[in-house]
């Protein structure tokens, strides 16, 4: 298939809702009028790295956009456009594209977002999918310093299920066929909190997305707030197949503490002030996401993450990931 | 090296021009007031397919930018800011990432434009780079569509140099130690025609960068214009090392077909009312750019590229590449 004809067949309809994307038929993008607040963030997804060859070609390509709108939804940005850049392993065939294309398709449907543009070329190597993403803030966003002493710390969705799916995926773990089913599912399609955009613009005093993990996110946020961040880590949101997992292993703490160190979640982590917590609830509710307070900001200018276990403190030594061998060795 | 290091040392340095980059501390960069009109483009270049791995680490960073500034110019907007993620192979090293970087650093000099966000990540596979450039535009930019009857056809600076830097590099052709070296130079460095870009938004009805070849880009604005476009292969601009090149050859005018379907030139390819002859040349002499006539707008409806040699139409079997080696076939 030559790029052209890949284009104009897969990606051309794609483009079809974004008069910005000129068709994909003019090698840039034209925003006549782009929103005042402009969010823009690139991630790439690698074969191998960041999801395994025989994953579904519609996962691939909508994990390689739910990672960009995690980032979005973490700085409380509504997604709305999308460039999209693939290197194409020589052997790659149609209907690997054409199932890839409808993945993004559904997921546009679903996330009201257009692509505007973007690149296809060929590679010796594993496939790429590289995606810039736009989105519109009202105001500047949160980031990740600007925690302050009196922030509690809260976190969206749970943790640790799309680690123990790349466990399954990997075959180093199973719970059983519904549970390895559900994990499998967790691993391949991140959920971004979507719904929770307008509360984590309006209250967030700092955020980021747990991609590298729940602890290294944490640390993140730390660091460049210059705070210790407390985190509770038997509160740590759990779904019932990782709790289920959780319970069976001898010692509780330490395998929730390598659920933390997992990465791929794709949740929002963030600080509000305490006295916010009841509208944070309230909203989370109404938005139907799960929504947990999982720590607070003790201390100015000492930058760490204490970790505690039922108000002990615990030692962490490993807080990320660095796909994917190395996290499925934790599991071991 | 940790992806995190990377980042810190080599590439946050790159972002300290550009507020918007928040440091690039932050996921995602923010336009707090984007100009009303964003071009945003992106780009890929792969080693083996746009690059070559000998090829020096600033040199492979400032193709895979300029390339994108090249969309950028060929659309009359000002670039003023770019993405970039990175997928390293694993045996890359610390000095390659340097020499990367300083290339980068070299360019945002020369082109007046930030780093603001991107990616980085390892690969099995070759090194990957990829762009999302963003520019400002007055107004809507020339689209391939536009080209009209009565139009002149206009290209930048020369054609077929990097084509033939890519043969020298490959060891498929030699003109002499000091013709290659410029040759090949011509391959490593594009030089988009920057100074023209007032220019070309101002007097371009139909537009295009010549990445392709040529010919496949004159038949891009054909198609998408809905025209015929006449062009005089004998006028097609050549540097002097290429000169020499084509008049060594047996069939001259088969040369020049050849030279006009190897693509990665990374000129300005646009129509322009035929009246606009001597302001253009004015304009382009002010502006020390090469600006040839190479062809004109004839039909309407008819779509197609007709090539003249001295008057004479000739036919074209070969209208672009499909790096690299279909490149240097076409030279045997």
């Amino acid at each position: 298939m030559a790029e052209f004809d890949l284009i104009e067949r897969y990606f051309a309809p794609l483009a079809a809702t974004s008069a910005a994307a000129r068709g994909l038929a003019d090698d840039t993008a034209f925003l006549a009028s782009p929103p005042p607040g402009l969010v823009v963030t690139a991630d790439a997804c690698v074969e191998g790295v960041h999801f395994l060859k025989d994953d579904p070609p519609a996962a691939i390509a909508q994990k390689a956009l739910r990672v960009n709108l995690s980032d979005l939804i973490a700085k409380g940005a509504r997604p709305f456009a999308y460039l999209l850049t693939c290197a194409w392993p020589r052997t790659t065939d149609e209907a690997f594209v054409a199932a890839f294309a409808s993945g993004l398709a559904e997921d546009q449907a679903t996330y009201d977002i257009g692509l505007i543009g973007g690149d296809t070329t060929s590679t010796d190597g594993p496939l790429l999918v590289s995606v810039t993403a736009l989105g519109e803030a009202a105001k500047a966003p949160p980031a990740r310093a600007g925690a302050k002493p009196g922030d509690a710390l809260w976190v969206s969705g749970d943790i640790g299920a799309a680690g123990l799916g790349l466990a399954v995926r990997l075959g180093e773990l199973s719970l059983g066929p519904e549970a390895d089913e559900e994990l499998t599912r967790r691993y391949r399609w991140p959920e971004p909190p979507m719904a929770l955009r307008r509360t984590i613009a309006e209250y967030a005093t700092a955020s980021i997305d747990v991609s590298d993990g729940l602890l290294a996110d944490a640390r993140h946020v730390a660091q460049a707030s210059g705070v210790t961040l407390e985190m509770n880590l038997e509160a740590t949101p759990l779904a019932p197949s990782v709790l289920q997992w959780v319970r069976a292993q001898a010692d509780e703490s330490a395998a929730v503490r390598r659920l933390a160190a997992m990465g791929d979640d794709y949740q929002t982590l963030f600080t509000a002030p305490e006295g916010c917590g009841d509208v944070l609830r309230r909203e989370a509710q109404a938005a139907g996401v799960r929504l947990t307070r999982i720590g607070r900001v003790t201390l100015l200018q000492v930058t760490q993450v204490t970790a505690l276990w039922r108000g002990v403190a615990i030692s962490v030594d490993r807080f990320g990931f660095e796909h994917p061998a190395a996290n499925v060795e934790a599991l071991r």
